[in-house]
């Protein structure tokens, strides 16, 4: 489907409404007329941009998806250095710190709350989180070809502990509404691949 | 309310019963009506052991937070020494590796699947991670006082890095459907740990 200007203008504002309400009642308390007149829009106006409940959040998805990995931060450069990651970590920290039990729409939030059996939504979900696995993959990759990591340094495993760490973090700070879990499994995550230097 | 041998059984076949819906399902697709029927009880009887979805839903995380850390292994000893935190960890990998993608009503799901409005689950669910948190400081303690770790060492800070590994890795293999991201968070906590010898 191509939209006018005005269109897209008008479906940004829907997944802008769906992503607020899902961070405030979660995906299961969120009615796709609740996202209606939330956005303010008419009648049967929504079904023109989302035919299902579904395809609403699967748009959700791969909106958060092409976030920033930090919310709230302007899109990162290579996170290609340890002072890059370091900054990184904090900014999750600090975002996370202003925002604990504020509600969440990140991934992270999304991961847990769609049901087993949604597995379109699964799938968006893991190509999200494959991407961001691969930026910092990238950015491992150029700190070993720099000499920073030994050459034995297993990209796949540190971007994945990383990517780990954010998520694991983000899920306890937001239960236990403090961001000491996320600073904690950043610091471990960071260490760990300092270990490799 | 106290309840007799054969209303404790028929408690715990509910609870059963509707963890298992719960794993398949996600808690949002799981009415009590649905419970009912698959722990095979009666008319009103499941609303003489909780009075609401709510309700339910509490004792099942309740239940959930008395099983040992590793679900699906027998409750493990004191986890105070490297090879008590290795095994550990490998019998996580190895949970994940049999169950992937199988449906899952850990915590971790719990916890992303909770609207997070839903403050009384919230508390308990982290009076779960935090009993879950003191068992590992216990034994980092211990490793502290035997000289294992270096007396520098923030046992609040490795504690919660153990279990936001496990919480991060279990959410995004769940996802993934491969075991890979909990072996590398598990690994990367543990060498954090180690890295304070």
């Amino acid at each position: 489907m191509t939209l006018t200007r005005k269109g897209q203008a008008t479906r940004e504002r829907i997944l802008e409404a769906a992503a607020e309400l899902i961070a405030q009642r979660g995906v299961a308390g969120t009615s796709t007329e609740d996202v209606r007149k939330a956005a303010g829009i008419g009648g049967s106006q929504l079904y023109h941009y989302f035919d299902s409940k579904q395809a609403l959040i699967r748009a959700v998805i791969t909106r958060q998806a092409e976030a920033p990995l930090v919310p709230g931060q302007p899109i990162m450069g290579a996170l290609d250095s340890f002072d890059a990651l370091r900054a990184w970590a904090d900014a999750a920290v600090e975002h996370q710190e202003r925002n604990s039990g504020r509600g969440d729409c990140s991934l992270t939030a999304l991961a847990g709350e769609l049901g087993p059996t949604d597995d379109q939504a699964r799938e968006d979900l893991c190509q999200a989180f494959l991407r961001w696995q691969s930026v910092l993959h990238d950015g491992l990759g150029t700190m070993r070809e720099r000499g920073d990591l030994r050459p034995e340094a297993n990209l796949d495993e540190l971007s994945m502990a990383l990517l780990t760490a954010l998520q694991g973090g983000n899920l306890l700070s937001q239960t236990l509404r403090t961001a000491a879990p996320l600073r904690a499994s950043m610091n471990a995550a960071l260490a760990y691949v300092r270990s490799f230097t």
